[in-house]
C-alpha cells in the first residue's frame, strides 16, 4: 500500500534543530526514505559516522548540500574555494549520494559584474566537473531566485543554470529545480523541458512562497500548502520532463526551527502527502 | 554649460518627507528639471493646486506614480480598480505628464494562477488604453522585481510587460524600465532593444541594489552609487534602444526617509551627475 513518501526526502535544514541521530530516528519512525543532508552538521558529527548511520537505518541519501561559492576573483581564494569543492565531492562520495548541490556565489565585494561572476562559475565547473565523475557524484546548478543575486548567487534563472551546465556532460554538470527560486518565472517551465531532455534534472526540492518576507530574506521559505506555488503543477513539469526521482522538502524557517523538530518532520511529511504526492 | 542634471527627475517618494511647496522650492534651488509625482500627496494638496505649483516653477511632471492594481477576480473589485485607474489617467491628464506607470497586481488572495492573473492585466489595460489614449497619456506597465510577485506584481520581467505591451499600441501601452527591478536578468538589455524598437519605453527609473534586504522588502532601495547596479551600463542600454528622455531616481528607503530631505536631494542630484549624467 503506498504511504505517498515513496519519493519524499527531508532536507535536513528543514528541521536543523534535530541531531543527526534524532533526524535519522524519526525518518524510520515516520517512514520517510529519503534525506538531504548538509556538509556542516555532517562534518560535527563525522562523515563516516554518518553515512554509516544513515546506511544501517536504510535511509537513503538524497543531495548533499552544498558546493559552490565560485565567484570570487583573488586567485588564492578561488583555489581555496576548488579545494573546498573537491573535498564536498568526497563527502558526498563517502555518503552515497551522487549529487552535489552547487550555490554558485555572489557579486565580490565592490564589484558590479554579473557577466564575469558567472563567466568564473564555468571556469571552476571545468575544473570540478571530471573531479566530481571520478568519484560518480554529479553537480546540480540552484539557480537561487534573483533577490539574492547579488550576495548569494549570480545564477538567477533555470535559463542561466542550463547555459552553464550545458557547456559540459550531463554525468558531470546538471541543475537544481527548486519551486522556491523559479516559482514566477514564465520561462521555467520550458526550461525544465530543456534540462530533462538533457538528462540534467540531478534534483527536484521544493519548499512554498510566503509573504511579508523577512529581513534579509534568507529565512522565508515557506511549509509547503501555506503559499502562492501550486507544487502539482511543478511535480507535473519535472515529470513530463522525465523526471522520476526524489523530491526534497528544504525549509529554511524560524518559526519551523522554534518547534519540535519530530512534530515538524511530522508536518512536513503530512503536507507532501496532501499536496505533492500521487 | 552643463550641470549634469538636465536630465534628472527626483521621485517624490524619494523625499516624501517633504511637502509638495518643499519639494518645489528644492527642485528650483538645486536646479532639478523634473520631478516624477504619487497619486496620495497630490490628491492630498489638490491635483489643480499642485499642477498650478509646478507649471508656475517651470518644472516637468515626468511620470504620475501609479495606477495598476489590475488582477482581483471579483467583478465589483474589478470595476473598482478600472475606475480608480480612469480617475489616474484623468490626474496625470491634469499634471500635465503623459507618462501613468502601472504596478499591476499581485495573486488574489489564496489564488496559485500567476497567469490568470496576468491576463486579467491584459483585459484591465484593454479597457484603460483608449481612455489614456483620449487624455493624452501613456500607460507604462512596471515588471516588479519577481521578490513582488504574489504580493504586489505578478509582471516579472521587461518580456513580460512587452508581451503585454505588444498586444497594444505603443502611445497606449508601453513600459517603465526601473534599474532595481531588473539588473539581475540577463535578457533585459535584449528586451530593452526590443522596447526601444516597438516605442515603448515611456520612463526610465533608477534605484540601486544594496543587502541586507529589510523586512517585506519594500523600503530596501538603495541610494545611486551605493550598491550592485553600474548605472552607466543600463543607461547606454536604454540610450542605445533609442531612449533621449529623463531619468528619474526613486529610491524607497527608510534611512533616506529619516534624514533632512532637502540634504537627501542634494545628494541624490549629486549622485546622478557622478554615477549617471555624462
Amino acid at each position: 500500500m503506498s504511504t505517498g513518501l515513496e519519493r519524499f526526502s527531508i532536507n535536513q535544514m528543514t528541521v536543523k534543530q534535530l541531531s543527526l541521530p534524532e533526524l535519522v530516528d524519526a525518518c524510520v519512525q515516520l517512514g520517510v526514505p529519503g534525506v538531504g543532508l548538509w556538509r556542516e552538521p555532517v562534518q560535527s558529527y563525522g562523515v563516516e559516522a554518518t553515512a554509516k548511520l544513515v546506511r544501517d537505518a536504510g535511509l537513503t541519501v538524497t543531495t548533499l548540500c552544498r558546493g559552490g561559492f565560485f565567484t570570487a576573483i583573488d586567485p588564492a581564494e578561488r583555489e581555496q574555494a576548488l579545494a573546498d569543492n573537491r573535498r564536498a565531492i568526497d563527502e558526498a562520495a563517502a555518503l552515497g549520494t551522487d549529487t552535489l548541490v552547487l550555490v554558485s556565489g555572489g557579486l565580490p565585494a565592490g564589484s558590479r559584474d554579473l557577466h564575469g561572476a558567472r563567466e568564473r562559475i564555468a571556469d571552476a565547473l571545468a575544473e570540478l566537473g571530471p573531479y566530481a565523475e571520478e568519484h560518480g557524484v554529479r553537480l546540480a546548478i540552484e539557480p537561487l531566485h534573483p533577490m539574492y543575486a547579488s550576495d548569494r548567487c549570480v545564477v538567477s534563472t533555470l535559463a542561466q543554470a542550463l547555459d552553464l551546465a550545458e557547456r559540459f556532460p550531463a554525468h558531470q554538470v546538471g541543475v537544481t529545480v527548486d519551486t522556491y527560486h523559479i516559482w514566477w518565472d514564465d520561462q521555467a517551465p520550458a526550461q525544465i523541458a530543456r534540462a530533462g531532455a538533457g538528462g540534467r534534472i540531478h534534483t527536484f526540492q521544493l519548499a512554498d512562497w510566503t509573504t511579508p518576507l523577512p529581513e534579509g530574506v534568507l529565512t522565508g521559505r515557506g511549509q509547503i500548502g501555506d503559499g502562492a506555488i501550486d507544487m502539482r503543477e511543478w511535480k507535473g513539469y519535472v515529470e513530463a520532463a522525465g523526471y522520476t526521482g526524489p523530491i526534497e522538502v528544504e525549509l529554511f524557517n524560524e518559526e519551523l526551527w522554534a518547534r519540535d523538530g519530530r512534530e515538524v518532520l511530522a508536518e512536513t511529511a503530512e503536507r507532501f502527502v496532501t499536496h505533492v504526492a500521487g
